[in-house]
């Protein structure tokens, strides 16, 4: 279909519908909000890191002075074929307890969000085992579980737009709920190896560099882990320059919904702050479909899963947090979101010299 | 005074009597809290320093599941002779103008304060312009402005004791109001410049080491710093086995009451989450004193102030944070709170796998 010239696949419809309305930043907004830094009362630049976040929030909302107060944290979770292939000691069951475990609380991504008063929502987008009907959990069940992808692709084409565009409505719906900034998190036992392959084929990187050892422990399990990344790129062969064929092949049905997350992010004009290596993954896909996607990633942490490292590099982002953490579910996100309020919250409401009568004059 | 074996010079009654109140971590609740996170539904390990942070305040508290709700970040505000001798392009008056800017809200530790839920508490430790009546600001203070200390003492051993003794009570007030967890924080133009002066006496490190350029900018200002400081030790001799008598001599007011908040943060069986640089010198101060209190340090952020690596090397201190920030005011310690109150809500809240019906065997 594409014509001779364009080196990208073209989009389906819908989604490039939904692209083609993520504006780059406002830079406007960003020159103001930097020129106002300058005139708060701190010495100038003293803020480090926050004040970078801030001057992007800025650019990202569209305004000097964002507010950043309603965080809303969105947990995808989904299974994958692939554990066919024992690229985890964990049983998939794991992945649906999870869920109910989030659900009732007692996971680390909700005793977290209870405590950092972020919303979390959770989202079913594949689970394999049927789970009990429950008013918190939001279904947008693509299928039971992705195909093996050490034998075929993970999902349809199809099912992959089907993906995106139930994590751009999530997003825009969190939005409309009253978020002023969002998160991703997910749950599928096995999701490091598609995550693997995605990062492999978007950045061009041997299956060796981008593979870790997830919840795994042995070093064998990890060797047999790069073998798997390398077979599920060499059985279904994605194209990097078009991430929904990537995404289809070798990704998994939540990594899909947080890659749209990103996107609606993006298109409602809201940062997203994004949790480890599965949420890396996720954005890698996104700013495939859309690079303009990549100003309103805010990176939350620095995943003790190694790739995560090689994952901010490419997307540019330097990671808030560095805490040895591995866990998922979005508790990277959930951490950060105070950080990234409080760089908000600094830009928008801290005094200038003029207004708090502090000298802003160096001595003779 | 002290016998020919004692390496350790002799503290004021009062100030012994103090620090022989600190006991050693409980080493059986920090074994429990271990066993518990290994039962809590995550892969071992996954939250990283979290679960390191959990364990210690299970030890500092004195109980498996230790509960953190209400945090206080007691701020102490000085002033400094030395500023005559150039160490700082800002006219001494900011240091009051901005402690009125912490109470109206305007500075970025009120920003940060507000928005994380955390309790400032304002001191005058020793501000050497009169400040107006402020219902909100504690009164401590112990001179007006310290001596400069390139031409003799800071301040007397009595005022030093002072300091420490101030700073033990406030933070046992604070507890006594109900605070779960105590930060610092400081305010003094021309501060780096006694700290450094500490850490190298401390820590037997040279000047030059310990300087960094505060909140100069020119690479001149930082040479003739290090001169000052160096020329500091010269001229007072403190004696690094006696901390009281390098407070003293090359300290400041606000560092001894911070200092001593370190220490009744370990009397009363609380966390103390230290700021930055400023923060290290006086955690310094009180591990002289006290060496059982630095089990009750939390390192909230490494500061891209010079020298304040090196203090928390010394002090065995991982920080939470990284973000290039050197404000001080207690900013990256009001940052790091809701991380403290997280790694201990995880290993409170968090359900065990036998509680959430999550399998916790890995696949055959």
């Amino acid at each position: 279909m594409a014509s001779g010239r364009a080196r990208r696949a073209a989009l389906p419809p819908r989604l490039a519908e939904e692209a083609a309305k993520i504006a780059s930043l406002d830079i406007r907004a960003m020159a103001s909000a930097r020129a106002r830094q300058a005139r708060l009362t701190k010495p100038p630049g003293s803020l480090g890191l926050l004040e970078d976040v801030s001057i992007r929030l800025a650019g990202i909302f569209g305004e000097e002075r964002p507010r950043i107060r309603r965080k809303t944290v969105i947990v995808a979770a989904g299974d994958h074929g692939v554990v066919a292939q024992g690229v985890t000691a964990y049983p998939q069951e794991i992945t649906g307890q999870m869920v109910l475990n989030f659900l009732s609380g007692g996971a680390a991504v909700s005793v977290m969000a209870k405590h950092a008063g972020v919303r979390l929502v959770v989202v079913d987008a594949g689970i394999a085992n049927d789970l009990p009907e429950h008013p918190w959990l939001r279904r947008v069940a693509i299928g039971k579980g992705t195909g093996d992808i050490a034998r075929g692709p993970a999902m349809t084409r199809r099912q992959g737009e089907a993906c995106l565009l139930a994590g751009i409505e999530l997003a825009k719906r969190a939005v409309a709920e009253g978020a002023d900034a969002l998160g991703t998190g997910d749950m599928g036992i096995g999701n490091t190896t598609p995550s693997s392959a995605i990062a492999s084929v978007m950045m061009g990187k041997a299956p060796t560099l981008t593979t870790g050892k997830g919840t795994g422990r042995s070093p064998q399990e990890l060797r047999r882990k790069a073998k798997v990344v390398a077979k599920a790129i060499a059985v279904n062969r994605p194209d990097r320059r078009d991430a929904l064929d990537v995404l289809a092949k070798v990704g998994g049905f939540e990594i899909g919904v947080l890659a749209g997350v990103v996107l609606g992010a993006a298109i409602a004009k809201r940062p997203v702050v994004l949790d480890g290596f599965i949420s890396g993954a996720a954005a890698l896909i996104a700013c495939g479909v859309a690079p303009e996607a990549k100003g309103y990633c805010i990176a939350s942490h620095r995943s003790a899963e190694r790739g995560h490292r090689i994952v901010l590099r490419h997307l540019g982002l330097r990671p808030l947090l560095d805490l040895d953490m591995r866990l998922g579910e979005g508790t990277g996100a959930v951490l950060a979101m105070g950080i990234v309020e409080a760089a908000a919250a600094c830009l928008r409401e801290m005094a200038t010299f003029a207004e708090a009568g502090v000298s802003n004059k160096a001595a003779p």
